[in-house]
């Protein structure tokens, strides 16, 4: 049969990480922490399945974690959502990101995906016959470029993806953003899709601005999250969208034979953790303190840190030294240095490289110690 | 935007689950045990989270589990699968059929389809473009006419869709089946989707006819099982794949950038409790005994059993007293008689309506005997 992802490789994050293992390089490439999640959330999910809750959970999720979340989305963001119709929990981000386009797009509905992209998002709308439409975020400072999305939009433009906090480049999308998106979305009749799995992961006070503080915009918008970022588990691989009913009604028809429904045991323990807010509302000042201190490590080295607003991560433009792209770079400074990291590079379809690979900083202090002490070294 | 499902509502088994519990009804209707997974496997779970596996496993499943399924698979049905290249481990039985379907079916490609069928596997295929070929079953013996199945072949059929044992039929595939499947896989290069979530349910000194018995077939194949079916907890969604290399590696395509991997305590805690094959060799004779008192509790109802051969489920003609269809008949019955069960119309396409209704016997005994004292009252 033939491949419907004939171009497609084995995902960057497997690449490094195997890469990084095979020289017992300190991982720095694919954002997960080396620290472990929090002893009162394990104890939760330990005591749920004591209890005996390991059976199927409801399609869309149980109702007390869809409560708490809604609460929480009320309080963060000002928005009403009903947990009974417009969110549903998922096993991860990335599915949650996959079934929302599944749900509405089919052959030669175009896709609007801004490069540097998470490398999940053109395949997606590829296995669903989709055509992404590529939209180079400028260099240095990430942003977008608003009227070269309208020029972009034709007649078969049906969604537009947006990130923020963004991954890889540690963007955020500003108030005015948000107000265009607005304004283009209305004018012409389009979906969102939009990624906030490091909601909660903003520095220097900055505000996340999720579209759920757009009403007009959120009644046309998928937006999903991940608890794996926020709360130190990625391996759990819970995660969850909220939609406007409408739309969570197609989203939850693919949905419920996709995977029908999500970790029972994981949800009790996640909802009841949620009812403590600090356990997200300390993560701001905790994963700051990370970057800065990453930043004063490599103070003295060859790396020249560009902004990191949120997310896990640090983008650093490196002294070329060679004619060598970033694939290499970063392959030659896991095997050489022991460090591995991430070439931006990879999260261009057509590979554009600036010299710019991405460390993620979610690590213990020592980890970014050892990793700096090595990477002053190059 | 445009439904990709339009005729889809919501999935039969939170239909009737949701009736049972707002009638407090005893749920004999979606498939899942109403006792508790072993303690011990969930203390490995427990262990596996405080040893800190709690970050992403990597994207096909850690190696351990994949290792011991392949011993599994060697020990039971002869086939020597590779852990690196050939098992995937996925969020559930239900995914691992999704994905297999989003590898290989795009627009315009016909999938046969035996008619009573598991509720996602149309939808599944609709969502990808192609086009479900229903075939029934024959009544009430719930076989395949394979002279039939030729007949329904056309250029565009890519894909052959198997379920054994059976939901909802209990019926399971002979030798003389897989046999005459080989010869058509063969014949017209096609791919087969072996869903075999039940492989260790089997009754009466059945041997389950896995395809990987038949390493011809395999080679066209991907087989998909789940945890949660043998290890009585279906709440935790763990399951997996196996396909032949060649098309794992486009299987892990859509997988890595569909939810990228699976929950990884639950794999740590699985993959030992496996190493005790006891716990899935004792599951025929555990579950024949339902199957078998439940038969005896219903022994003086105005429901006449059809066979069941293997998996959780026992179908049951009832005498007609109106013209009343089999869900009016499920939904009365549960509302007046305090049993939800499914009608079985509702996996076929057509309704078509033979008035069997399935009965979950993987339940307590205390349970299947309140249920069975209150079907002896209609
Ligand atoms: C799903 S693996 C990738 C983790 C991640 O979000 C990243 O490294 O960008
Ligand atoms: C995924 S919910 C359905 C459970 C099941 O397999 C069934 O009841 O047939």
């Amino acid at each position: 049969f033939m491949s419907k992802l004939p171009n497609v490789g084995t995902t960057i994050f497997s690449v490094m990480s195997a890469l990084a293992a095979q020289h017992k390089a300190i991982n720095l490439s694919q954002g997960f922490p080396d620290f472990d999640c929090d002893e009162q959330l394990k104890r939760m999910v330990s005591e749920a399945m004591e209890e005996g809750y390991n059976q199927y959970a409801p399609m869309p999720g149980i109702m007390p974690l869809r409560e708490v979340i809604a609460g929480k989305i009320y309080s963060l963001y000002g928005q009403q959502v009903h947990p009974d119709t417009e969110i549903t929990i998922t096993p991860g981000g990335t599915y949650a990101i996959f079934t929302a386009i599944a749900t509405c797009i089919g052959p030669g509905d175009e896709v609007i995906i801004f490069e540097p992209a998470y490398d999940s998002y053109i395949p997606n709308v590829l296995v669903n016959g989709g055509v992404p439409v590529l939209i180079s975020l400028s260099y240095p400072d990430y942003t977008i470029d608003w009227s070269l999305v309208r020029s972009k939009i034709t007649p078969r433009t049906k969604m537009i993806m947006i990130n923020t906090p963004h991954n890889p480049t540690a963007s955020m999308l500003s108030a005015a953003d948000l107000e265009e998106l607005q304004k283009i979305v209305k004018e012409y009749n389009l979906l969102v899709l939009s990624d906030e799995v490091y909601e909660h992961l903003v520095f220097d006070g900055a505000q996340h601005l999720s579209i759920l503080k757009y009403p007009e915009l959120f009644k046309n918008s998928f937006v999903t999250f991940s608890f794996g970022k926020v709360f130190h588990n990625t391996g759990w691989k819970m995660g969850y969208c909220v939609a406007p009913a409408h739309l969570m009604t197609e989203y939850r028809k693919v949905h419920q034979y996709l995977c029908f429904s999500v970790n029972t045991p994981m949800q009790f323990g996640l909802s009841r953790y949620l009812q403590t807010p600090e356990h997200y509302l300390s993560l701001p000042a905790f994963y700051q303190e990370k970057r800065d201190y990453f930043l004063e490590l490599m103070k003295d080295s060859r790396f020249t840190p560009l902004p990191s607003k949120g997310s896990y991560f640090q983008l650093m433009r490196y002294d070329r030294i060679s004619d060598e792209g970033d694939k290499e770079f970063t392959t030659r400074i896991t095997k050489e240095f022991g460090v591995a990291s991430i070439p931006v590079s990879a999260f261009y379809e057509n590979g554009k490289d600036d010299h710019v690979v991405r460390f993620c900083f979610a690590k213990k202090n020592e980890t970014l110690e050892l990793a700096a002490e090595r990477l002053r070294k190059i």
